[in-house]
């Protein structure tokens, strides 16, 4: 604890400052600077100097009690008493998109924590959290975080968390963390003043690409790993959610990837821990979760956004952006057993094939959902699905994503119809930025409001607290209803082994695009959808003997090669194994 | 031959010129315009113009017989008589590389279908003739062609290629095109003007990448796959060298090198012949060669250069630029058995860990050399090996080339160490281009020379000439002894099927770096090398009853247990099979 050591490649001198003393530290021929500080110093806030530069907090630093302008504050790992001393992950089962910031009223570790009971009676398997990594201000959605190794003040820094995971996994909860590793925050990024951790090489949406392939990339890529593993081991984190992968540009002959998903299973063989590595990308491309014996990088799963806008653009009818390239029932029925629609075809949004195909994997290795934060927060006035469709609607969309081969994530609130929406918030110092990223959004989402001054500013502190879930409206009827629902569907994938099958060709897909209902058989459980205003007769073999498991509607009628199925509705059935042979 | 097409998705109007008329041209849902021509017109040159502006050339145009500035014309492939009909390429056995322009006094395709007797004669396998797609002006390297469908007008057009290629086959030589994909030339190139071919969001080193992943990729993708299969379908090439693909940029799931792959399969299929793909780059990366069954791209080949800065490195000394990375014994022999010397380890040049392993695949997915066009060409003099080390340390260097477990490629004139050096020259027009390449080599080879303006200029005429070949020095006793030391070499590595034999595993290395031996063993022969200037003892099992079967200096003592070697010497030596098993 007495030792500060910091990377700066470049610089030609290095101090930290810690406890009203400052430090001079020494360099090794890699570009480490190190040096021990005293007794006092030791406990004390710290900063490094570069080249005699202002006090920069520590790129590694591990808490930022003040914000990322501030000094940064030791910790000591060993310090914190777990009592999850034979916790092991159960399988990916149902994960709960979680933003700390707005989960609760008081947006803590700490009050998150006193929401875990809840989840689990929900069937709730791994609560994944959106990123915690200290960004600038209080509050924010967390991708723009730049102290990468610290948990968020606001939150409750390093051992609020600390405390959150190990209630979590005392209830028999795993947690997965959402980090960035394909840039940095555009405020309070002091790191390259380091050393290069960012390149012009590469584009990202959100400015520079991290260095994972240049000079002194194999330090940029320690950074990363070693805050993955950070993670995994200080703060019994299970699994990682690898944010937007696409933006991470690495011409390496060993994919950054492929690197990271390897140095975690030498981390899982040396805790006797099993970890999980998913990652957001928009390349349709399974190389990502291929084992590495058969040449893909080797992440556990993956997120499929085709499988949310295959079931969006069929309920809302909504043809605006990427809604183009979707809004068929045969696009749905494609993304309900395969994990991409888009493998290999034509995107019309895209204007150019897209992807390849991915079916002769399991259907475990992919994430999906109905709703997340990206999906609604990205919307002008951040509207849940509720705020777009019918209840029925709402109710058929649930239905698919629990009934699915892939691991269903749903978003906070998503399970009782949350009025709340999830609106974009920030909370910069940068009043230049903070008028950019106003400018931005009044830009892209003026039509959508009578007045660009009803565009809701990201700002606004309104913004992030009309955000927050309103808790007290979960027991009202209408939203029971929808809870009720959720817990049943999620009940019944947990105790129905065909449900849980991860294998594709365990699942046949039949549909009428034209009268407009679906079937998903799923081992002998049977999913009938009616997606039109009228009653359909929809056919399926098997159904003669078929006990009703559960049902929107329960005016349903069950004949002898077909049921009658109300307008709007869905039903889970289970068909008689003997008579319908898969 | 009467139809004219033309992709040009953002046009507005298209028309093509062709025999003093105009026609108008229609598009399609795709951007692609037609139209049909009379019959006068069908054979005239011809050019389109886009939105009513200049003339220009043909993106696919076949032949611009009056360079890059003027029109195209049209050919039909049909009308050539190729007498090859029953010919399949060998397996990749010798490679050499040839300059068409610097290759013989004339400069053309004929002129080269001249010398095929001598290459044959001297054990070459195939020939590799360095890019001829249509590049500005009359002569250069060709690696800033522009119309890539065109063979070069100075070089003798289409007609003049299927002729050199149709008498390479008549006498057993199998042909290799080098293709440039990763980029287009800086003049002349009017691509842009018809469809978005180029991207600003890759930087390559000659200016803007490809789009392959962007809007209307699959486009661009077809433009250059429809190009490779035409050099093999209409020009009867057998193999392809794609040119620097890692500066070729695909973040799409399908990566485009795969998709080549494995269009050249399908034709390959269809044409009942064998093609090769092989590739230069520079990452270290086996997946260019892994098949795609193991989640590789399916290449059958690479070039890799380790193995010649290895040798280059222990021969000359030189620790500039990449040589920094090399210079040891210890670095010689891993390249003489991993395809790579640099497989994840630390590269003091590049400032990071460069590559990963390929030992566990087989050795002729590897091209090798000790000589080509770059290593020779971009140095300050053009200097081949030859003016660089003695002739005792240039047939150690063939030594080791020939009887490596890879696949040797040498470059025109290495085989009697001509001593024309090979400089870089171009032709271009625009003097502005023309002054900022003289100024740019001036700038990086001054200190090379005693005054800068004896930095050779590339557009001057004598520098293009001073790099041709001058056959009838071959004749003469210096030459001629390095031309036997190849020609014997050669025959050796063709007739002894344990230099052959593509085992890594079959391939053992030893040697003493402070005393300066080192030997490879190859199933049951053996190179002995003596890299120090005095008498050497090297150790050897199974040397007892071995046969001389070449040596550098006939002064060699084979005895119980080691040989002894003069200085500065390489022997191979056939083991006696019983008493040493591998």
């Amino acid at each position: 604890m007495k030792q500060r050591r910091v990377w700066a490649p470049f610089a030609r001198t290095v101090e930290v400052s810690a406890g009203n003393h400052r430090f001079t530290m020494k360099a090794d021929d890699d570009g480490w600077w190190e040096t021990e500080l005293d007794d006092n110093a030791a406990e004390s806030d710290y900063a490094f100097r570069i080249d005699g530069s202002e006090p920069l907090p520590d790129p590694r630093s591990p808490w930022q009690p003040s914000g990322v302008f501030a000094p940064s504050r030791p910790i000591d790992h060993a310090k914190f008493h777990w009592s999850d001393d034979c916790w092991n992950q159960p399988p990916l089962g149902i994960i709960y998109e979680c933003h700390v910031g707005t989960f609760t009223a008081e947006g803590t570790f700490d009050a998150t924590a006193n929401k875990l009971e809840y989840l689990r009676d929900l069937g709730i398997t791994h609560l994944e959290l959106m990123p915690v990594a200290e960004f600038p201000g209080k509050h924010g959605w967390g991708y723009d975080g730049v102290d990468l190794y610290a948990p968020h003040h606001a939150y409750g820094g390093p051992d609020g968390l600390k405390r959150l995971v190990d209630r979590c996994h005392r209830i028999g909860l795993g947690v997965i963390l959402d980090v960035v590793y394909n840039h940095l925050g555009p405020s309070g990024n002091f790191l390259q003043q380091f050393g290069p951790y960012l390149t012009d090489r590469y584009r990202t949406p959100w400015g520079n690409a991290i260095n994972l392939d240049g000079e002194y990339s194999h330090e940029v890529r320690r950074f990363l790993c070693d805050n993955a593993l950070m993670w995994l081991r200080d703060y019994h984190i299970d699994g990682l959610r690898l944010d937007a992968v696409h933006a991470i540009f690495d011409s390496s002959a060993i994919h950054f990837l492929k690197q990271l998903a390897s140095e975690v299973r030498v981390l899982s063989a040396q805790l006797r821990r099993h970890f999980v590595l998913t990652a957001e990308s928009e390349l349709n491309n399974p190389r990502l979760v291929i084992p590495p014996e058969a040449g893909g990088y080797g992440l556990d799963a993956q997120w499929s956004d085709d499988f949310h806008h295959a079931i969006h653009g069929c309920l809302t009818g909504e043809t605006s952006g990427y809604y183009a390239d979707f809004g068929s029932l045969s696009q749905l029925a494609k993304a309900l057993h395969n994990p991409y629609v888009y493998d290999g075809t034509f995107s019309k949004f895209r204007k150019r094939h897209h992807g390849r195909p991915a079916w002769d994997l399991p259907a475990n290795r992919f994430v999906v959902c109905t709703q997340n934060h990206d999906q609604v927060g990205n919307r002008a006035k951040g509207d849940r699905l509720v705020h777009l469709v019918s209840v029925a609607q709402l109710k058929i969309a649930a239905a698919l994503l629990m009934c699915s081969p892939f691991v269903p994530l749903i978003f906070q609130g998503e399970e009782w119809a949350a009025s709340s929406p999830f609106l974009y918030f920030e909370n910069h110092e940068d009043s230049d930025l903070v008028a950019a990223i106003r400018e931005g959004r009044r830009k892209e989402f003026a039509h959508f409001f009578k007045s660009v001054n009803d565009v809701p500013d990201p700002h606004a502190p309104q913004t992030f607290i009309a955000s927050k879930l309103k808790w007290n409206e979960r027991q009202s009827s209408g939203h029971a209803d929808i809870y009720g629902w959720y817990r049943d569907l999620i009940a019944l994938r947990r105790t129905n082994p065909d449900l849980s099958d991860p294998r594709l060709d365990n699942t046949d897909v039949n549909f009428d695009d034209e009268r407009q209902w679906l079937t998903m058989r799923r081992g002998s459980t049977m999913l009938l959808c009616n997606f039109s205003d009228s009653r359909r007769r929809v056919f399926a073999a098997g159904i003669k003997h078929a006990q009703l498991l559960l049902a929107s509607n329960k005016a349903i009628d069950i004949g002898a090669a077909a049921a009658e199925v109300p307008p709007i509705a869905v039903a889970v059935v289970s068909l008689d194994r003997r008579r319908a042979p898969i």
